[in-house]
């Protein structure tokens, strides 16, 4: 099992690149291909797993300020488009970057090409929960979509959750702001008529209100209409605690109390599973491409590479393109 | 000054409502007409308030489970119709609710009726923020809109905000997934090429990262995507404040913890002025309506109240009419 990994676009650096996907070397075999500046990612592997690792030297990178198709199509030293060129011309099994999310839908669909009878590739987003994760697409590619393109979304998120949460019939929800039949845009209410009349296991519409503690292991929406809700999220949840940080810091008392708390509040939080989210796939590419957050961690690498092994080794893409078939029988 | 008080649907009963009306009268000249059954009101009056309060006795109520429209047509005796109907009526120069926010609606359309030249009236909500306050419209009136109709949206709000933020040129936004020109989804992109072309202080798109922390002073939204993040933000605060206070309670030491900490975790949660948010009109109505959440304590009714009677005073719905007359001459 290869793993492409694009080194570039982290907010901190490869060097958490770097060390996450060694770390999940220790526990798993496979050979991470690193793409990136050569001498940037050499000094950081230790000479004894010089065997276990391949490099492709790209001296370019796609940063976030570019536009997606342009830099897909211009800029080929880039880590990014060699990661790309490398997966189509079958070096590895599967690819994950930190970079441009644009880009690398972009280079998914311009370089690897779309599932059949998949209309539009989705990012998807594997949401903590406190009672258990959701996989919630789409979270930012698509917007002004159609109802039928939400089933597309539907079945691939199941695909997908199968093998994630281990489970053979996964519930599908629907992003809305309500939970009632009726509720919410022409999108909503037509998403809803269709996903009743699909044979998987519908369980209507859940609110945002409730996106950090639902029973969906699917939720459905648009893109546009998931990232205001993903975005809404992090930013409260930044606020809120930066607002804690600083009650904290406040004096003396303030800061014992805070000591006396911290390993009870980061147990609590621990129960969100932040770390465990790891990376997600964009759905709809013929192969693995896995977007991890920006700001990942070393240990958040090493999840979403757990995960993408995960994901080729279960085939989820035969699974999607078994489904799509059936539909269109 | 007169101010219909609908008593009924509020979460925390009607008891909440009256002390915090009775509050307010102790600040500022007003009389208070209480909307609801007399039985349960009278006894919540001290004496020496009887001459200084008016009580339209209601025996039934319009609850969150009616259907909007239907509820208004058909429950002649709720709370709700009969404290619209008293202010059509011309008994009272406004009216407040903390009740079922369609029905609200619903009644200010088909008893009150709406703003010559505004094709639709709006929830609005003002959104706590760090830096300061925002007034967001629409959170979940109408879906499916035209760019249009959020210039209507950006124009209502600005007349609000002069009054509310006293300001001579209040900012305006849309809730966008994304800062540059050109995001988002296609009423977004519609609606910012019109908002360049008015005269307004239009400063952007706003992420809903920064939400709780923009310079917007009106953030101008569809009613789908506004309640999509509303929700989002209130789930998030929720989930997070709930692992927090389970974290406080776990042992003697977090319990010391959170003891040492109260006060300025209280402090800098003020700094987000969640009470000081209160309540908020129903824009595009031709009469001051008012929304009050349904979880407002008594504090938030007494918020509520004084920013009717601020509303009503600057008449805010004179100002809204000469620019809708401007817009179409």
């Amino acid at each position: 099992m290869k793993i492409l990994i694009d080194v570039m676009g982290a907010d901190n650096g490869l060097g958490e690149i770097v060390t996450g996907s060694l770390n999940a070397l220790k526990k798993i075999e496979y050979t991470p291909i690193f793409v990136g500046p050569e001498d940037q990612i050499r000094p950081l592997i230790p000479e004894n797993l010089f065997e276990k690792i391949e490099i492709i030297d790209a001296q370019d990178v796609i940063t976030n300020e570019d536009r997606p198709a342009t830099a897909i199509r211009r800029k080929k030293d880039s880590s990014m488009v060699k990661a790309f060129n490398a997966l189509k011309d079958g070096k590895a099994n599967g690819m994950i970057s930190t970079g441009n999310t644009g880009a690398l839908l972009a280079g998914a669909s311009l370089i690897i090409g779309r599932i059949e009878n998949i209309d539009r590739a989705a990012i998807t987003l594997i949401s903590p929960g406190l009672r258990s994760n959701t996989i919630m697409l789409d979270v930012g590619a698509n917007m002004d979509i159609s109802p039928e393109l939400m089933v597309q979304f539907a079945k691939m998120g199941r695909s997908y959750a199968k093998v994630l949460f281990q489970k053979d019939d996964p519930s599908v929800g629907i992003l809305n702001i309500g939970v009632e039949e009726g509720k919410g845009n022409n999108l909503c209410r037509e998403t809803y008529d269709l996903f009743k009349n699909e044979s998987f296991n519908f369980i209507g519409n859940i609110e945002p209100y409730d996106l950090l503690d639902n029973d969906a292991d699917v939720l459905v929406t648009d893109g546009f209409a998931g990232n205001i809700a993903l975005k809404s999220v992090e930013g409260t949840a930044k606020t809120i605690l930066s607002l804690l940080k600083s009650s904290i810091s406040k004096s003396l008392f303030t800061k014992i109390g805070g000591a006396l708390l911290a390993s009870s509040i980061k147990e609590a939080m621990s129960s969100l599973d932040l770390d465990g989210t790891g990376a997600a796939p964009l759905l709809g590419s013929k192969q693995a491409v896995f977007k991890a957050h920006g700001s990942s961690n070393s240990r958040q690498i090493e999840v979403g590479i757990m995960q993408i092994i995960k994901f080729i080794e279960a085939d989820v893409i035969a699974d999607i393109k078994a489904n799509m078939e059936q539909s269109h029988e």
